[in-house]
């Protein structure tokens, strides 16, 4: 199979790319490569501000909301911590935590059930908590009411991080389910809000994640922070980025009507598939086993992802381009059908 | 001071920039920005390893040569180790040392005087001992030779970072000062080699370095590195770049004609210099004080280094292009003449 014809479709990038403003600006730029990056990030931090309604030193820069994750799970997790997460979630959260030698507590459900978060905080007080909204490989998301019910009961001596990497997409597709770093600000010491570039924004290869909380909470963050931890590129992708909104909404968009193909197929053949608010969409399997289905998609060139490693027999599918969809959809077809 | 005057040699960029063929290359991939990098960074390794004869799986890529020495620091410190290094140094040794809780010794000496190291070696039975040669911020550099017999004494319970992130200077200046991985690898099975692009091949914005070393310590620093810990376009930057050795002997040539003239006007005026391997020049002053010629330089919009910081009264000015350093001298003549 030639490299131009493989699908892949197994990491969540945006199958339209970045947008062609942020293409133009980069190549404008390239030669800015030898020039280190202004550390402050001031003009990024100033966008991001703007956009979220709230202000500089409300702000941390990351290579991609990873590294926010990372610096958080250093700053507050060690040999006599505990951090709380679901059963399946974004598995950085555990690999940064066990770098940290903390006590790792999960819930049992596929799905962000805060009662049982509820019940497990109250049993272990976990310094910290991952909440994955919407959550990754699942694809579901969390009303902000149910959240703020949750948080409203967590007392401040528990750090909590909101992950909203894929938060675009559940902003566009219902509002109940849009939780901004602003509401959490407004009503929270304790919270911390991670978004990404690497998603809707379309900058995967770039890098460029960040936090949103509480100053003093940012302060503490920055303490961890390498010196020039994006690059000279990555910064001026994401500034261009976040003013070419147009271009997020026209991904999100069709990227939600795409999925619908996927659903439409689902429940022709009968199989469920998780309600998602994101750029992929999460496929249970019954007869087949995950691990079969994806490699006779393999064979074919067609990268998809086999999550039963988190304990579920499913595939996680990124939205493609029409033409790629199609492809998936023919090849699933044949092997479930 | 309009900001196109500003002459900014206090970062120790290349003043020439990157390659005309990897501008190139960003440019003509800049598309590829949504995607992730190839995760296992196989096309720079071997490119890597054949440049440097060793084998890929002697090799670690981080995100600058920094992330390396982060690894290495959280692999091998903590609380219960001590870690040696100059008394003047790369400031990153002991921020990320303290990070990890570790005792930090350093020598009393400007230069790496490897007596005094060894006698610390025998006193403190260090985890982890720091080199850096040629040294930032003062320039000088290690005979290979007094390297070797510095390290034939160091046991291998004892790790050594050769930090080489100017070697390409050395190199081209002096071949006694030239420390290559190889070598290193062929005699001592503790010792890792750092590198970097973001100095003589100029791609400072990009965060692209590496550590060549065992296999066995790079498994160990590999559990450590992030995933897609470098971007995209910082990949396919630094593959181009190692490509383009004729860019990087002219640029190192003309820096060494250039330093030159720095070096014929603290002749001229009585002042000393340390005779550097690197493409940044260090002048130690007399009467004046560094923060106060800083100073009077910036108000002129010409950015240096007051590197008083480090215990000594001296300025460390970046080799500009031949425009620049015109100005600079004449500014410097205006203020210590």
């Amino acid at each position: 199979i030639a490299s131009s014809d493989i699908i892949k479709l197994a990491s969540n990038e945006n199958p339209n790319g970045a947008s062609p403003m942020v293409i133009r600006k980069i190549q404008d730029v390239a030669a800015s490569a030898s020039i280190y990056p202004d550390d402050s990030f001031f003009e990024l931090k100033s966008a991001l501000a703007k956009y979220y309604e709230t202000q500089n030193d409300n702000i941390i820069i990351g290579a991609g909301s990873d590294q926010i994750l990372e610096f958080v799970s250093h700053a507050l997790l060690n040999e006599n911590e505990t951090v709380l997460m679901n059963n399946i979630t974004f598995a950085m959260y555990e690999i940064y935590a066990k770098g940290t030698g903390a006590n790792i507590v999960k819930t049992s459900s596929v799905h962000h059930d805060l009662e049982e978060f509820y019940k497990l905080y109250i049993e272990h007080k976990p310094k910290l908590i991952f909440i994955c909204t919407p959550n990754n490989p699942t694809g579901d998301a969390i009303k902000y009411d149910d959240l703020f019910r949750f948080l409203d009961k967590i007392d401040k001596e528990t750090f909590v991080v909101v992950d909203a990497a894929y938060m675009e997409y559940a902003k566009a597709k219902d509002d109940a389910f849009h939780v901004t770093p602003k509401m959490l600000m407004d009503r929270y010491e304790n919270v911390l809000y991670t978004g990404t570039f690497s998603k809707a924004y379309g900058l995967g290869g770039m890098r460029v994640g960040y936090g949103v909380g509480p100053a003093d909470m940012i302060k503490v963050l920055h303490k961890l922070r390498p010196p020039f931890n994006i690059t000279t590129l990555s910064l001026a992708a994401a500034i261009e980025a976040l003013k070419d909104q147009s271009f997020v909404a026209d991904c999100i968009a069709t990227n939600y009507e795409q999925m619908a193909q996927y659903e439409k197929f689902a429940l022709e053949i009968g199989l469920e598939t998780i309600p998602s608010y994101t750029n992929f969409i999460t496929l249970m399997l019954k007869e087949h086993k995950a691990s079969d289905v994806v490699q006779t998609l393999l064979e074919q060139g067609i990268i998809i992802r086999d999550i039963s490693g988190y304990g579920i027999n499913a595939i996680r599918i990124t939205i493609g381009k029409a033409a790629q969809n199609q492809k998936v959809l023919a090849a699933l077809r044949a092997v479930l059908v």
